[in-house]
């Protein structure tokens, strides 16, 4: 795809950014996982541009944050719909990088961020979804969950020692759990549709190789290297359990109202694009609009102004 | 104060960023309740700036949300504060513009906003703090109320009629109730200060006739007048009530480690620059680092690294 997809994207209106947004993520997007594989998409895809179009994607990187900022301004105002993005990854894909560039610039008072981290024992108390429920965003809100209850296919199954700490009844652990869990995520994700909240999820595929240039990267950063750690490097070892893992992910719960995007990680700049654009197609896509004033609420604006003519 | 306030912002390092922040947040900093009046406060002051300074102020907003942006990368890296930013004010002095415009650019992964709207009945089942504390940033992160604990001292002081809904024992219901609230704020504050949340409380200080003004401008905007409530324009009716209510909180809770900024609000583009100010100075005066590498994490760094070097 030629260069022109960045091209003056500070002279288009409203729409035609939309347009080249769709063009950006609609090819990384999945509906319908069977027939879905892994290996079909190339971590070092860029649609064609190159490293060099960097400072050109930094621009559009920055309409996009305008845009979105905008859309989410309408998105609260209406407070009927609201947005959650998934995010999930191997490490050093880019997720923080992704909140951070695509999320910054959109107002905080619309948008919740949580990370979630190995659960706690209050949390392993309850049901693997549990804990992600109460974090969900509110109406008119953007909510992000940097991992999430894909983690409960991912992780867990890659390693069996944790399911197994899981304090699940033993009769219930049986070699249909993760089809089992699979279709109870789609039925939650079916129920969040029906209720207006918006489920958008992203895998950041990283290759291996790209994941290890990032690493040592890492380690050499004096700024950066505190967060490095070693069990990270280990699980470079179970590589293509986690790759089986994330297909069947995809596969199992890609649909038309809750569809994965499946992004290309291996430069940074142009996978939070396709972030961003994924987002500004999702919130063009809804029936955005700021609240109607109806005939009482008129009334009350002419009393308002009525009073206020009054007296200082 | 000379113009030169906002001077050459983008030539100046850091030190000397955080040293105009100080000059323009200190003049409205009140660690001292005693002797405090509202009345000294002008809410048309901008400290000899003027409004044609205004392409100047947002370029200089500009620096202060880039700088707050690094302070906040450290704060979260460093995990060991937090910064809770309480803003309270009467209607349309700015509380949602201060939010957006100071804090879009910050990441929203270490940003946590919480609006306080009029309490649930679940929440009135609880002592009236509840509700807050449950909001309370995380370590590493920035908090911000948009109303707070202050609202039982203000709008509950104002209307009688709240208090007495809010499920009360009668007995516990006396005299000397204001009192004792402020004296449970500032307890509770210190013990904040004490775990290592630091507390900065603004309040927005709009003239009567500046309100008057921006209601009008709301009504006339179709993009904006949704918002509006008949209510808000009843509320004038209480101004003093208001006005008296804000410079006891003041007076009863400004200390040294929990301080409130009391900033005119006359003017949009001024308020936005003590706000990012004031939030700079604190982050800046804060011991942030990001964290040690210890011998044992050394040692794990450089397994990782020959781990690495070992195979692609």
């Amino acid at each position: 795809m030629p260069k022109h997809l960045l091209a003056d994207l500070d002279r288009l209106d409203f729409d035609e950014v939309v347009d080249r947004c769709r063009r950006v993520s609609e090819p990384f997007r999945v509906t319908d996982g069977k027939g879905f594989r892994l290996r079909d998409v190339d971590p070092d895809d860029t649609l064609g541009l190159r490293d060099d179009d960097k400072e050109r994607s930094e621009a559009a990187l920055a309409v996009g944050v305008r845009t979105l900022a905008r859309l989410q301004d309408v998105l609260y105002a209406q407070d009927r719909w609201a947005l959650l993005l998934v995010v999930q990854a191997m490490d050093a894909a880019g997720k923080d990088g992704v909140v951070k560039h695509v999320m910054s610039g959109v107002n905080p008072q619309g948008c919740q961020v949580h990370s979630f981290k190995v659960p706690s024992s209050e949390e392993l108390d309850h049901d693997w979804m549990w804990r992600c429920v109460q974090r969900l965003p509110n109406r008119g809100n953007i909510g992000i969950f940097n991992r999430s209850w894909y983690e409960e296919t991912l992780v867990v199954r890659v390693h069996p020692e944790i399911l197994a700490s899981q304090k699940l009844p033993k009769s219930l652990v049986t070699d249909a759990i993760w089809d089992e869990r699979f279709q109870d995520i789609r039925a939650f994700e079916r129920y969040l549709a029906r209720n207006g909240t918006v489920v958008r999820k992203f895998m950041l595929h990283v290759s291996k190789k790209e994941q290890r240039r990032r690493f040592l990267d890492r380690i050499a950063d004096p700024d950066r290297r505190w967060k490095f750690a070693l069990g990270d490097v280990k699980e470079r070892g179970h590589w293509d359990a986690y790759m089986e893992a994330y297909e069947d992910a995809v596969r199992s719960t890609a649909t038309e109202h809750a569809p994965w995007y499946v992004v290309p990680a291996d430069h940074k700049w142009f996978t939070r694009l396709v972030v961003a654009a994924a987002t500004i197609v999702t919130l063009a896509d809804l029936d955005l609009a700021y609240p109607e004033v109806d005939a009482v609420k008129k009334r009350d604006l002419e009393t308002a102004r009525r009073l206020l003519a009054k007296k200082a």
